[in-house]
């Protein structure tokens, strides 16, 4: 883990600064939707740490809160970085403006809406309000999506720069999660479409026959920040409305976006 | 801060481990709601570190995604921490189960809906659900709120250990934010009627007059993990019909919970 020029000392103790805070982090990064709590030695293995040494910073994290422990001593992630979390102005700040708007409109359709962010080469899942009656959900918050193959990933995909979405049309395309090839040309058509009309429409067979309508949130100076979707079982969708609904709630956030900007 | 028997050394590089990930962790408390975005300088000095090593730090704390920067240098929370915080069992795993009640309460009431977990000796707001015309809200998502002095606050008291209860009566108990002194007899009596009622009912006048509604939400076994609570404006409120929702609502989430758990 020592980056290269850097001194190395041999002994129990980590060589120096930097490695620690990559352990440190590695600890939390050993968590997972299959795996919220975690004993110390599947912590330590789970992050690729000795025992002893996982002990130690999993004890600090615990201190400042980051980790809580629950009475039979497993890990699991701790309330304080739900606090911190709340600071990141992409994505949180995003969502408290967006959540009355995806309220309305879960109302309105009963079934999932979703706000998501690019991240990189994926779409992040920054909330979805879902009713109790809804599809069982594909993504859950925290969750990465292929942008290439869900509703929200094409728009945001389709306002990407350029070189970025030449980056994924040259790469390999399959669509998921059933893992089918798609075409670069389809793709590069489909986002010429989105990009006209500015709502992404998307069927899927898998799991379940759906639809996908989204749609971009745009903050002042024209930049694509977010995409708002909602998933609906295909036989119930007048996609037309839908797009309507998606469109314009995804302008109201737009809107108070450009309020707080 | 070196543990007490820790082998010492002196020099540039910090002695040992775990100081490190305090320092980073410092890092990451350096931020809050009205310094999302932080310069270097402003970031060392609020984590109390020499500006070599915050660059140090911070520049892992980035490369692993818990930091962002913006094209001028400011360093904010990254979403990587978003996604790890959507792991926390407590919070992020109730609030996916809470939102869709919690979007039905706000579709019916036109205001706040508020979910309140206690963290320690203060509530930890998880989750706001704001309509487009509600009252200006007085806390946001990751906020702490006081116990004794919020309707979620005193329902969490109202069901939390004994000897807790009773430590926070004898403290200095202050209503906020006007900072008027409670007697802890009248405290006493007002917890032990939640109780009964299953139900909390609490009227402020500061900064406008609104009444805030706010039921328990039970894990199996009867513990009271979270509370569910509604603002709205004193004149419109008819707080029996508002305690028949709000408390349906928590009972929703109570049993989603069962199921879950």
């Amino acid at each position: 883990m020592a980056e290269p020029g850097a001194p190395v000392t041999r002994g129990k103790r980590p060589p120096k600064g930097e490695p620690v805070v990559d352990r440190a982090l590695a600890l939390l990064a050993a968590f997972d939707r299959d795996h919220r709590q975690l004993g110390l030695l599947d912590l330590s293995r789970r992050a690729g740490l000795p025992k002893s040494s996982a002990a130690r910073l999993a004890d600090r994290l615990h201190h400042w809160g980051a980790l809580e422990r629950d009475e039979r001593g497993r890990y699991s992630i701790g309330l304080r970085l739900l606090e911190v979390a709340a600071l990141a102005p992409r994505g949180q700040g995003l969502r408290e403006l967006a959540l009355p708007f995806m309220s309305d409109l879960a109302a309105a359709i009963h079934q999932h809406v979703l706000l998501v962010v690019r991240d990189g080469d994926v779409g992040l899942l920054i909330d979805r309000i879902s009713s109790h009656r809804a599809l069982a959900p594909l993504y859950n918050p925290g969750d990465r999506l292929p942008l290439h193959s869900t509703g929200a990933g094409l728009v945001l995909l389709a306002h990407a720069p350029e070189q970025f979405q030449r980056a994924v049309l040259a790469g390999d395309l399959l669509q998921e999660p059933e893992r089918i090839p798609l075409s670069a040309t389809a793709l590069r058509r489909t986002l010429a479409a989105i990009r006209r009309e500015r709502v992404a429409v998307l069927r899927r067979t898998h799991p379940v026959p759906l639809v996908t309508v989204a749609a971009p949130v745009v903050e002042r100076g024209g930049d694509v920040v977010a995409a708002l979707s909602v998933v609906v079982p295909e036989p119930t969708v007048d996609t037309r409305r839908l797009g309507g609904a998606v469109t314009t709630a995804a302008r109201g956030i737009s809107r108070v976006l450009d309020d707080h900007g």
